[in-house]
């Protein structure tokens, strides 16, 4: 059975929606989703510190939305391959049982022994990862899947998901 | 620069100890080291459901005695080597919190770039491996070192580091 290792951030939990939500909470001003495009994630608001800081703010990633169509797609790769979480959690300490407790309530179906929480994805190994950072994919030597998020949206190179529908499509059929 | 590996309880934590430590305290009953040679880590104990329960009790993660000699000779690794410390936290929900801060207490100079908290091993790639359990190295592609603790010691066929000055002969010299 092949192995495919799958990312949270952007990937899984939509971090850019959350971004935005909190930000307009805190600071009233409404960014438009086209204007993160081919930004860097923080970079892309007016005022980037204020970012930053939902990283250290409990509850930003215990109540990140749900991608669009991941669990169902996610059950049914379960079926079919090794399926391994594996999230850049180390960073921000805070994320560590939030990101935890977020796979619980919405992915129940992902055992413990297939969640990774790390700092640097340098040493995964496996047959297929879908992440939105280069950086990590490029330490991969199986197959990778850019997962398309605003930040990477010009990045040239890489073979893209668009969202979880084309990931059934290819990893599915 | 090669990349080791290097597992937690056990090899920088002095599990066992805290095992018989805890058991004396909440039994009464002091377990001899020796009556743990060739047992299941659990099992070893006259009553294994006191040891497992130490799993979900806070403060027992957080609290494991350094392994003697552990902290210079990893400082001394970090120097030659990429290391990664990569321990089995996701199975006691608890023990990811104080695993986190008992390295950044014990083992300051790791950064979070090197941590890993996983549920099963089986995808981590590397050039050495030390653990203890048989189990991770044989999924490990690079050099298998298993370290020497109660439960492992009567396996035969693999190489063995006894304590931390055999693993700083094998790798500084």
């Amino acid at each position: 059975m092949q192995s495919v290792i799958v990312d949270m951030d952007n990937v899984m939990a939509n971090i850019s929606r959350q971004f935005i939500c909190w930000y307009r909470r805190e600071t009233g001003e409404a960014v438009a989703p086209e204007s993160l495009v081919g930004k860097p994630e923080l970079g892309a608001f007016p005022q980037p510190e204020i970012v930053r800081s939902f990283l250290y703010t409990p509850g930003f990633f215990r109540n990140v939305p749900v991608m669009e169509d991941s669990q169902e797609v996610l059950a049914a790769l379960n079926e079919k391959y090794k399926v391994f979480i594996v999230s850049s959690a180390l960073e921000f300490p805070l994320s560590l049982p939030e990101k935890h407790a977020w796979l619980g309530e919405h992915f129940p179906f992902i055992q413990w022994q297939q969640i990774v929480f790390c700092g640097s994805k340098s040493l995964i190994k496996g047959d297929y990862m879908i992440d939105d950072y280069q950086k990590n994919l490029d330490y991969f030597d199986g197959e990778k899947l850019l997962y398309t998020a605003p930040h990477n949206q010009l990045v040239e190179g890489y073979r893209r998901v668009n969202n979880w529908q084309e990931v059934a499509s290819l990893l599915l059929n």
